[in-house]
């Protein structure tokens, strides 16, 4: 493998192809923020404004500008989208709603604690960008939210009822890995410190399960035990192999190489525990026990899963040099290309079915947009430059 | 076709395989209620209780206790899952939570109004089963509360945010079609009649659409106008097709000839428009635009859509001689049997892949119970020996 030529493949996709895709086809220079709802060929097909993908935009935009290249337009790109969320985004007192109409009306009230998480962290790279008050104090203020919603991320509108059987989720733990990091310009290094250590902690030692044969599951008890329970068998390997490179990322941070080490050895535990044998690809969805679920979309192949272990398995080639990630990469590179890549179109594909065929024609919608495309490109690019570099 | 014989096949089918079934595997002698997590040869695979699926299953003995024969064993089924919900269903004051665990415990709060409509049919047929006054008087409450929330079924569960864009969703009207003719004994008159007229001019005028070629959308605005947003474009043609035969009973009912026509043919546009030409069966989800959509699932086959789609057609046969409905039946009728019904196990499949291969092994889980199945058995039994009836 040259790792100068997939450095500058992905710098190409990602510079070349992806990113024009969002600058000229999301935009939305009338009422501001973003349009994401794109179909194959970029055409805007519902303007309905959901807050991850407006956040997450920001943040894509405002960490090109601050770790590729001072370009103007990736600038004036993320402070649109700010200042739509800045507006619009919250009821006032920056708790965020999870979608707005095209004009920023809100639609869905703010229960879902993933839009706080986008917002701070779009808010903190444009700070950074910006050298803005304004906005470290927007992502300053939204990250204590966070910190007071952990026991109860949907407040008011949790359907479980407390007390008989509360499951603790895998998804905030490993977004705030990630946050972590993408603030720690604004925290006090205590409290970043701590936030590290707790998230390390619950994703390596709570939701890892030596039991299982160290893979990862989605929900455990409170007193962090097993549940044999619709909820508590699931299993998403994309979940837990994207937490992966967040706890490589923090090992670097703390120059711990035996957790590296480990992040490298749970992730390719969960692509052999995920990978289709039949027709190739990571399922969306399993249950540990094996027994039926109530996802339907469960034998899917989505976009995210893929091009998060991509830049796992690079980051741990690079950090350890372990062999099974490079060939599990190739493997992993050889399918994301083929499949998802829209050879017509720019910009890749979200979800396959089961066989590898799209199963939506949509460059962007409710979940997918300007994120885990982007950001993989860019990851895997400099990773990949990383690893050029060592071998000359 | 000999309908005579079709009426045994069916008869038999739900006589010998699929009641036996729900009878051998999913009693719950210890605790009460029903198992409805049922694998593929009927094996509990996990204990959880769901109010529609108690509900349903009470409604279904009880209604073949009123409706086939007096068995013994059908009636004490019906009244193992009435004394659960009785004791454990609701908060005291009717609320129906969604969920329980095995031994009662509430799991998921009361956020789902079709817990109470599956409620009310189900103590509805139990008291005319029983002459109880008791399970009359549940049935009648809940009915109440029903009425109290069809503004805003979701209560402080609904994540919309009022007064922005608030759609009205074309289920709870559909199932009040049904259940007012479920509990007409126990309605004063005057009230029933009100219900039944509001049911059919919901459906028939407000979410059967002329200006789409009169399909029936899933969502309107409260101003009963087309909306251009994910949910306003939604189209789920089983849904449709199950509320046409609720509006042919009605129709019969209330001896209206030109409603059973119209019922009629919405019944053939409704199955013109979500037949799979490729690989055949009908959609889970359209969008009436065509326009990418978010449930990853619609291009599944599922059960309740194409036995539903049976009754309907068989019905429109029996009340209009319509050849449409004759040969779409046989063609539905063969996709169903071929697809959907276990050759090697009892009961049926529940949800199949595009191509009409199983996606998961369970015979019941946390939507399917012993109820579509089973209700179209009967249907399908009882109109068959009407038309063969007929032909003599």
């Amino acid at each position: 493998m040259d790792f100068k030529d997939l450095a500058a493949l992905y710098k190409t996709e990602l510079l070349d192809n992806v990113i024009p895709f969002w600058l000229q086809n999301s935009i939305d220079k009338e009422c501001g923020g973003f349009f994401t709802c794109l179909e194959r060929d970029g055409k805007v097909f519902d303007t309905d404004k959901f807050i991850w993908l407006q956040a997450r935009q920001v943040w894509m935009f405002a960490s090109l500008y601050n770790n590729v290249e001072k370009r103007k337009e990736w600038l004036d790109c993320a402070i649109n989208g700010a200042e739509y969320l800045k507006k619009y985004g919250h009821d006032g007192s920056y708790n965020w709603y999870f979608s707005l109409t095209r004009e920023g009306k809100p639609l869905i009230e703010p229960y879902n604690i993933f839009s706080y998480t986008f917002a701070t962290i779009a808010f903190g790279q444009l700070s950074k960008a910006t050298n803005s008050k304004m906005y470290a104090d927007i992502a300053l203020a939204t990250f204590e939210i966070i910190l007071s919603k952990v026991e109860n991320p949907k407040g008011r509108w949790n359907k479980a009822y407390l007390g008989t059987c509360n499951l603790k989720n895998f998804a905030l733990p490993m977004i705030l890995c990630n946050l972590a990091q993408e603030i720690e310009h604004l925290l006090d290094p205590k409290i970043l410190n701590e936030l590290m250590e707790n998230c390390i902690h619950t994703v390596m030692e709570e939701f890892c399960r030596p039991e299982l044969g160290g893979i990862i599951v989605e929900n455990i008890t409170v007193s962090n035990e097993l549940s044999d329970t619709f909820d508590g068998r699931l299993v998403n390997p994309g979940h837990a192999i994207e937490s992966m490179w967040f706890i490589m990322d923090l090992a670097v941070r703390l120059n711990r190489p035996e957790l590296i080490q480990k992040a490298v050895k749970i992730t390719i535990t969960m692509i052999e525990y995920g990978w289709d044998k039949e027709h190739g690809g990571i399922y969306y969805f399993m249950d540990r026990l094996n027994k039926p679920m109530q996802q339907l979309e469960w034998d899917q192949k989505l976009w995210w899963v893929h091009v998060e272990t991509l830049i796992a398995l690079l980051k741990g080639y690079n950090l350890t040099g372990s062999k099974e990630c490079l060939e599990w990469y190739k493997k992993i590179h050889d399918y994301s290309w083929k499949h998802f890549k829209d050879e017509k179109y720019a910009e890749w594909y979200g979800y396959l079915n089961r066989q590898g065929v799209p199963l939506l024609s949509l460059k962007g919608g409710k979940w997918k947009g300007c994120f885990h495309i982007p950001r993989a490109m860019y990851q895997c690019w400099k990773t990949a430059e990383e690893i050029a570099n060592k071998e000359i």
